[in-house]
């Protein structure tokens, strides 16, 4: 069973880790946001890839979710001491990953190269692919009528600007990177990760030919909505921006037409009936991953309840 | 009573700490070497300007000389991880201080302005100046035929190549950075510090005008070979190789007709008949510098020098 799984950061780099030790790495290929991608003091910083491939690797932070394990502040400390820009969390392992990516876009080397490089020294088997090879830049329109880099939003701002619209920028015209469509193609079910549906799974679907792949395929979505809340990013706080009361069916009611499946929390069992109008199946059960069994557990009953769709 | 020192690495950075505690900041310019200077994974790295800076901010590593005290590496270990370059030794914190440099020089600053920028958030007080704002490449032409950046050379391939020549690559068009002319002209002594005369002193004097407003100045130098070796670095294997016996005589003689005074090791005491024959004054004293004491030892021994040339 050829699994593709459309992920961001945190939530959706868990749900994988959990798919990653279930499924052989043939079978799994992740999509990831790129949207958040920027430049801070000239490096490339891929967020998304960054968090999905330490937490595969193993390499990650299990304190903030991002960010590598044990890592110092040595660098960062060195730049605020001479006035540099320290709004961002750029922790000393990460800086070299960060160095030898943006070294290697200098010389010309496609991102997807270079993530599949890095898989490689990292011990990752299964495809990580980001979702284009081309600059895609999630823009912030804040309702007091600023444009934010997204991670200028979410980290230096703390998401506090209510969010009028949300752009992804060069998406128009920017392809699929190698390898994504015709893993689009091969794959018996389509994942949605407990992922941003506005700023993860969104930019994924805004690359020319993405959605047009996608719809065609079974696809099952988890809720990152639960009770009303997201358990990290500002999901929840985005669709009560745009007059949305934020719910697991909210959120079946953003992918309708593109999801068959709907897999969102126990705690909102209630939604069941309403979200069954929505999709062909929905399913309610505990979504949130604690820890690596957790994540392998909900990844069990995705993979379950792909079968059963 | 106006000093300005010619300096490269670790030697210098030690005399120029000792000077730098015994006259007022208003009365000490340094002139660093910059054909070090390279580029390594995107960074621009500036070793003998760090070295100083480190130095006199009593931030570097007393172990070696360079680089930060109670640095780490974990960066380094990241880009190794990576099969990126790591034959260059980059300390966590140090990468800080590159990436702020370069980001700068990115959007168009000067060197000498980020260096003066950098000083004052160091907490140094007097006047460092990079010998120009422009690139200068040391490059070494090795006797098997290669030619080689500095740094490929000293840290990559520790200096095991014989030298055949150095040569100064830009220099011939480079100018001076904003305020080493002037600082020249308006010291009464110029210290060429005990670093290496090939490829810390020499680029400095290779800069056009700078050699020129030199020797209308009284020069003191300080001998960096000491019982015909060095403390650090390749200056007597160079001295051998170019078929000259490494010696203080030697460097009093590579200095002949610019400097009026000389300071050269106690060990060496027997050639001081040969020196004084090159020169206007010459004195043996204990060069060595081990500790803060010494360094401010060996710096009043040299202003002392200087009032009774």
């Amino acid at each position: 069973m050829k699994i593709v799984a459309l992920a961001g950061g945190v939530g959706g780099a868990k749900l994988v880790d959990g798919l990653a030790k279930l499924l052989p790495p043939e079978d799994l290929s992740i999509i990831v946001n790129t949207g958040d991608d920027f430049d801070h003091l000239g490096l490339r910083i891929c967020p998304d890839l960054d968090t999905v491939c330490y937490t595969l690797a193993g390499l990650s932070n299990p304190e903030t979710g991002w960010g590598r394990s044990g890592d110092t502040w040595n660098c960062l400390a060195a730049i605020r001491e001479l006035a540099g820009p320290d709004w961002f969390h750029l922790g000393d392992g990460d800086v070299g990953t960060h160095l030898v990516r943006t070294f290697r876009l200098g010389h010309g080397e496609p991102l997807s190269a270079i993530v599949s490089s890095f898989c490689v020294s990292w011990g990752i088997q299964v495809k990580v692919l980001p979702m284009t090879d081309e600059r895609v830049s999630t823009q912030i329109l804040t309702q007091d009528g600023n444009q934010l880099d997204f991670q200028e939003y979410f980290v230096r701002l703390l998401c506090q600007p209510a969010v009028k619209a949300i752009i992804f920028d060069g998406a128009d015209s920017a392809e699929p990177a190698p390898g994504v469509l015709e893993a689009i193609d091969l794959a018996d079910f389509i994942i949605f990760c407990p992922s941003n549906p506005w700023v993860s799974i969104n930019p994924i679907l805004s690359i020319p030919g993405i959605r047009e792949r996608v719809i065609k395929k079974k696809v099952v979505a988890i809720s990152p909505i639960i009770g009303g809340k997201t358990i990290k990013g500002p999901a929840a706080k985005m669709y009560q921006e745009f007059g949305i009361t934020p719910s697991a069916l909210a959120v079946a009611r953003h992918y309708e037409g593109i999801i068959e499946g709907f897999i969102f929390d126990i705690t909102d069992h209630d939604l069941k009936v309403d979200i069954e109008r929505l999709v062909k199946k929905a399913c309610a059960t505990n979504t949130i991953m604690l820890d690596s069994d957790s994540r392998k557990k909900l990844a069990q009953e995705v993979l379950k309840f792909c079968l059963e769709l």
